[in-house]
């Protein structure tokens, strides 16, 4: 996510320095006696991307801090519990990107072979569990409980998205409610939580206790995350579907090889006359588990299909309504360089082509 | 694990109440609103067995009471933080069968089928997450990040020894010490861990924080831990070698199937002369990765010739040493049934024929 800042250099730079924080620390979490973990975790440190989970607690925070204090304040650092939460959801999201090659059979990422297509599924389960159970040590190096609560809280909603997504495989008649409820659980409660972290860390005590019962502007900044969030992976799904792989740099199709119905496809098969969804159904289930999608031709068919009709047009639009609210939900704030970031950010997630 | 526990019924009946209660919390924890969540979760309470974990939070607990306190304590309960970690330990436990199940390729556990071959790698791998997730998010309950973390460096420390096995599997040159090294810390890490914090729960204080300075009664119950992980883990590999399937209750000859060198066949490998050194590796090389141990005529050879030699009884007599050694690092505890408890549960770890 290539952000321009508008005019605010300064805001930029602050971002870019707690980011290399947040790499260093990601690095020294991981490090361990065994030459043979290291050499797993420095093939993981390659999937980093774009950063958006600690970005979307550093900018939070640093919108607050405008908020709070006076001018004076722009220079300042985020409080250190900033950096360390935002290096735990990378590393919770990193996991998540293991074990995720390994239930979609992926064998690139970030343009280079994914952990399970080098050493095999054994190994890129293990790492995942190595890279969460660092995640949750680090967590509580804070000596806050609730924090760590909070976090383990957002991991149970994460894996039941995941779990309701894989009970769904192949269920054609799956709906949009179920599709919505599955990424706001395996996408958008992390992002959330971010966001109400960004606040909230803010109030922390000496003894790790928060000031955190609802307050509004932890609210607000929540439901930013998640509407940001339910919007980027709808943009991923239609990445997976008609982006080009060479840009986006990791496995495209594998929704449709793997059965996984995303809000295109639910929209075609909802509003498609009945002969029409046949054909689309017959050719759905001709694709095989371990097809190859970029030169399948079945593939190729259901995606030509897919544009012609509005789905893809009615998912785009599901994702720019669904960043209108997420930028709504920032009125709360006062204006300042890290909000119109969380603007810009927000209008990314439905320019992005990778 | 059915123990006898000698003359004292009372000890048997507080643990067997505790044990029930850790049963319920494991229950309570993982309850989902999603039915697919919770159909998998009753799958997976089937693996429940020994409840070996548990017990080693629980009995070192009852023996620190009955070292502090007077005579009349001996039918006290335990303070609820030790039923709790107790459920922790559990579902960690539980968590790495599940995901050692896809490591394996197993596709049976306590006689029942595991999640893997029921529903596939995908879902085994994230319900294995989900455990995890849920083991530190009931852990973060107790409100004790000191203890928390501690967990978390345990699980730390658990990943690393899979990943070292991984990384040696098929290994024909690994070393006894490399095997400690590697069972130490996938299978001792844990159980030194559960009898350190059966002692150090009972000095918690009201924050949360503990008072755990290597306090010797501390060390000496995490070495008989660790001592008798690390015994079960060299019978486990035993039993996989040369148990009877029936009553083992899982699939077993995994390990030699998969390449993973255990004490026997490093014995073997290490004492038998060139010639017959040669004749076994061509025969271990055969065995394909999908074999079925039960039938496979290359497998009932190398069991064969590791009974004729020394190898089977050189890793009973190593087990029997640390079982020793581990009743040994109880020289501190007073005289008392949970005591005697402990002492049992050593010895049963050895004469287990599941």
């Amino acid at each position: 996510m290539l952000l321009t800042v508008g005019q605010d250099n300064a805001i930029a730079s602050r971002l870019g320095a707690a980011l290399a924080d947040v790499e260093s620390r990601f690095a020294a979490e991981l490090i361990s006696d065994l030459t043979c973990v290291n050499s797993l975790v420095a093939h993981v440190e390659q999937y980093r991307g774009k950063m958006l989970r600690p970005m979307l607690v550093l900018v939070p925070g640093f919108a607050v801090m405008s908020h709070d204090r006076d001018a004076a304040s722009s220079s300042e650092s985020l409080p250190v519990a900033h950096h360390v939460i935002a290096t735990v959801v990378e590393m919770v999201h990193m996991a998540t990107l293991v074990h995720d090659d390994v239930l979609d059979d992926a064998d690139t990422r970030r343009r280079g072979r994914t952990v399970n297509a080098m050493t095999g599924n054994e190994a890129a389960v293990m790492l995942g569990d190595y890279l969460i159970s660092h995640a949750y040590h680090l967590c509580c190096s804070l000596g806050a409980p609730a924090v760590s609560r909070f976090i383990a809280d957002t991991t149970n909603t994460v894996c039941e998205g995941e779990l309701l997504q894989l009970a769904n495989r192949k269920n054609w008649e799956l709906d949009e409610g179920t599709y919505f409820e599955m990424i706001r659980r395996k996408t958008a409660a992390l992002t959330g939580a971010c966001c109400r972290l960004g606040v909230t860390l803010h109030d922390m005590n000496a003894d790790g206790t928060t000031i955190d019962d609802g307050e509004p502007l932890a609210d607000a900044l929540q439901d930013y995350g998640e509407k940001l969030g339910v919007a980027f992976q709808i943009v991923d799904d239609l990445l997976d579907l008609i982006g080009d792989q060479d840009t986006v740099g990791k496995s495209l199709g594998r929704d449709i090889a793997k059965g996984k119905l995303t809000l295109p496809l639910i929209r075609y098969l909802q509003s498609a006359a009945a002969t029409e969804r046949e054909v689309m159904l017959t050719r759905i289930e001709s694709v095989r588990d371990d097809a190859d999608p970029t030169v399948d031709a079945s593939v190729t068919t259901i995606r030509e299909h897919l544009c012609d009709s509005d789905a893809i047009d009615y998912a785009k639009q599901w994702a720019q309504k669904l960043v209108d609210q997420a930028k709504g939900s920032l009125s709360l704030l006062p204006e300042s360089p890290a909000k119109d970031l969380l603007v810009e950010m927000a209008d990314a997630v439905v320019s992005r082509k990778r």
